[in-house]
């Protein structure tokens, strides 16, 4: 594994916790974690129960010992590692989003497509697929239960920037983080969206905007926020970004990435109408998912609240008993067993670096959007 | 009172029920219902308790006995009767959409503060406006508890399109509904909207859609619907909009209006976030306001599903006691408390008919905006 | 109607209003309100609409031109009155509780079987039934849909009392208000389960239990609350109430009546589980109905909330279009239409006299349970 | 660990995740795992990641390099176990119930006493305390947020024997399961009540039941069910037991274990009234606890869902960001932080053995209440 921030800590526990749950046809070994700085690389490998540490993962993705590379670096690097690691023969499991530029991810699909012709193996981390309740959502809708698909209403909600004086920190840096609102939570609704549906998006009228736009710089760093200083420097990145969608069917979508959302702490939702039945979900409440089933009789219609912890759901008949609630990170053991899985089975794992370069163009498409006036643009391909 | 459809019944429990709970200066008489049909007003009127009914409008406005002119037609004649009876200088309560047309409704606007010279009132019906909750929402707002408005997300959905076989009714013609979801249930979204932050959209973009375009026309009508017959014609109004706004104080507003919200009956819903607190209502939920408060310690915040039946609460302590719900047509009888109590005091009710007007302006200009591929449109003035 | 406390404010809207939306066989007239005190009843007859009043009951049960009387007094006083109509001949709706005491109801019920024996009415005010989610869950579990009833969870819970210093009033002495918290609140919710299931309570062991033994005596009185003296006095009611009740089929539910459920402003809530599914209902949110079918596949299964407004629904096809939300006085409506109806059609309305007293009987056994140490203790008949 | 059923996978869960999330004082070793038969118990180990398994408990708690016995097997054996590991000198974590009789029960605390004077930790197994909600609530009452608790309500509902036909597995043969839905389920709420009340129930009055007697027996077993063969059996552990309680303080508590509680898979909950507020606690919403302030003003009241994922939350800022959720068996992984912590800090861990055993004693006099018709019955101490 390259990188080691929270990130890495998530997929650490994938690695770690999918072996004793799944019946997986590989044995996977937490064999090396690789960080910029060697010491905290070591500490992060002690903590997280990696076998060695390593301060030179070029060095790393040479080692005949090393099948995989699990890349949790920041944006900017996903690049330039997936492709030399997938050119050293290595499968490459990649974080979202796939790049900070549509040019770096049609570089890494090429890569992978080439890759995959020696069945070398390329995913990206969209993990939220992987939500029981989610992989059920889109099966839902593969077996026709929704009829045709109409309306998508997808929302990221989060609050962290609603205090004008949360301070600047790197994910507020264009120049680090390549994006704000819409990369970052963004890309996660219209994967999903794409994902339940099954239908991809073809053109966008968006609009994104800073509606804080200076803000105390920051004293020091801790996690994910941090304190502030009395100086003060600009947002560079979007904090809000609002779009509408036509996917290739004609349906039409509405999506929302926003960091002012006050109260939500974490809420991806989800809500798509069909011509037979609607789907609600929202991360919020992650065991569930609302299913509306318009061809019931009208008196019996509603919709019901699916608690997706059967036996025969996706992936919770591995883990607990009925009604026995699974939590955020067990999206990244799923995200290990299909991997393995697929890496077994000689296949080649979802999303692709495909999958996750369209991604990238859809982003692309608002952004270009937002910078004409919201005018309908194309989605690129 | 002119008009004896849905809207009828809904404003004849209004002026029926209102006296019975609310100490009003005046004393309403439920004198005399006009219809065109004169044995169906009649009729209307005895079922409705009106004591008189009529055929010819014209002659109504001018008789003395009548101070106040209720208008619940479709929107096409509700600018002729208004102006007329306003002329004629009787209060007129209008039910919304002010007009069909942004022109009709400027017309609407200058009879109306003309006649407020005069002592007259006119008020325009956007009832959701009473709805204790929302009306606490806008009173939440005003007292500064959401502090800066940032942020708005606001709804109607409705299903009654989902079918691709539901048949062509009157509301599905343009030139006699005027417009289509943006414009019937639209209209509500905005004007929620604007209510309760106390703050002007200023310009959008949005997109009208006609996602099904030929439907079954209709055999038979009957109440909202109707039966269908083989033969096939089109639709020729928007069954869903979708569009975002950007309000006077830099804030930003995602709406939508759908027919096609599969198993979503009648819900309008609103989220508004501020620096300090956030809201969120939905109509499928009426009696219920969720409040969160961003200056409570971190550990105790969340959404406060508030219960709006307290004694304290808009409207509800002339009621019953707390926790005993009210309904859809609590509102009407509001809109009349709140009319009747402004002419008895020699003020304008709200929302006047500049109101009404200014939210025509707002849905003619996503009118424009979508006719031009989503351009930023501003909202005339 | 005899009577105009809060319950003739509730009984006022029933009849004015249920003409209006409903095609009655017959044409009620609200022609007189009783009261002790002339002045004040002459005031509620003008506030409510009724054509005269009167301070004399015995004199208006004579009177020809009246047919049927509402009594809406406390309960101590429902006996004599109806007793005495009935023999008069006059059709009755009598305010629920039926009466203070076993005997009382006894008496009353008997008078009833033989005013029946001459086309007279009799029917007891349990208005709950007449929720439209609550009819429509009697007919889910009359259709089968829940097979055989296991178990039965009824809760009122209120919070009134919450507040040690909440001064002592009127419904808080046993001699006026003849019980507390079981005879007020908890007769809903045995005469919901009841009607529910269809099934009787055989046998009940309970305690019931006056949490707060001392409180302020009244200085003066508001409503249904009124301030504090410094002066304390005992509570000689009950303000909780549990207890177990097996059903004639051997099912067991468990019954709840509370005035210190903190939060809780009139929460009638009642869960029914059966062999093949589940139902579930909260009068806080009273349109709404949670039905589980365990007949579903298991994936499918969950809790459905039906929004009870459609207009193949019990009651709601006469109000508003389907998502339009009926509120906690259009049970009154109800009540009128099926009583009118009955009447006219020469049936016997429900809940009879005699179904008011099998309620009686059961809350008498649960006080004689507790009593005696909460051993089990048949429902007398 | 000895045993290895389901809650081996959940306690292997928690020690193998927690020293990777929590700065641990001591670094636990997973070093071996005992069952009956020597191969499944090696299966277990090597799926588990356990490095040796045995076959032969009395041997492996006589060896030096362990110190510490987690005890999961079934709860027939659970006395001999933890009595002989505390004599020897190890630290015991029990899962619960302690144990399946009082006598049994007494000896473990007396035992876990004895050991405690020479610094050796007992801890009983109830990890629903450690859901961060649950402990949150402790804390809330503990700071008397919600002032003189006057009433509790707790019921833990599954439904895995609506089904009439589901057959006879072990937990319903009282010979080897001890108890039915008392035991096993209704445990847990009356700890969780008595943790988050900080109160101990004195006196219990409550009716154990089987609602269905006879069923088919089993043909062969999987996970925690099975298939039915024809032959039918009795079934002789309780399926539903109801209960009142009073605690200390003269509060009263409603409770229910049911195993017939359609639509509800692992369902308990829990609801708490004072004098100044009040909680609401649903494991289904393992996430939330809802919180409703009666300080606060009026119009502002109602239960606020909080999402008990902040980082000042009880554990959950050593997981992940706020609005991330955790499952199930995070509970193990906090169980075994405060487990080592007690040790290393030379502390004991609560629960400890005397609070299992206050819990069976409680368990204890609801049966004997059933047995004598449901007469008040003194918890023995």
């Amino acid at each position: 594994m390259i990188g080691h921030g929270f990130m890495g800590a998530a997929h650490s526990q994938g690695w770690r916790v999918a072996p004793r749950f799944f019946d997986l046809p590989l044995d996977p070994t937490m064999a090396l974690l690789v960080g910029r700085d060697a010491s905290a690389a070591a500490a992060a490998a002690e903590r997280w129960g990696w076998q060695e540490s390593a301060d030179d993962w070029r060095a790393v993705i040479e080692r005949d010992d090393i099948d995989l590379i699990d890349i949790v670096t920041p944006g900017d690097s996903h690049a330039e590692i997936a492709i030399a690691a997938l050119a050293a023969g290595k499968h490459v499991l990649c974080e979202k989003p796939l790049a900070n530029t549509v040019e770096e991810a049609v570089a890494m699909a090429d890569a992978a497509a080439t890759a995959a012709e020696r069945g070398i193996a390329a995913m990206v981390g969209f993990t939220y697929r992987r939500v029981p309740a989610v992989t059920y959502a889109r099966d839902l809708v593969a077996e026709g239960r929704l009829g045709e698909i109409r309306q998508v209403r997808a929302a990221y909600l989060q609050d962290w920037l609603s205090d004008a004086e949360a301070p600047l920190t790197w994910r507020l840096d264009k120049d680090r983080a390549g994006s704000g609102a819409l990369g970052d939570i963004g890309a996660h609704a219209v994967d999903m969206a794409q994902f339940i549906t099954g239908l991809s998006l073809e053109s966008v009228s968006g609009v994104m905007e800073t509606l804080v736009a200076e803000r105390p710089r920051m004293a020091s760093s801790v996690g994910l926020s941090g304190t502030a200083s009395s100086e003060r420097g600009p947002v560079t990145v979007d904090d809000l970004a609002l779009f509408t969608g036509r996917f290739e069917s004609g349906a039409l979508g509405s999506f929302e990435a926003s960091r002012f959302a006050t109260g939500r702490k974490n809420a991806l939702r989800i809500e798509i109408a069909g011509s037979l039945g609607a789907l609600s979900f929202d991360l919020e409440a992650m065991n569930e998912l609302q299913f509306f089933d318009a061809t019931a009789p009208a008196e019996l219609q509603g919709f019901t609240r699916i608690i997706v912890t059967e036996p025969g759901h996706p992936y919770t008949g591995s883990w607990w008993p009925a009604g026995h609630m699974l939590g955020y990170e067990h999206g990244f053991s799923h995200q290990v067993k299909d991997l393995v899985d697929a890496i077994a089975g000689g296949t080649q794992p979802t999303p692709s670096f495909a999958d996750g370069l369209q991604v990238q163009r859809v982003l692309d498409a608002v952004e270009r959007s937002s910078d004409s006036g919201s005018a309908w643009t194309p989605v690129g391909s």
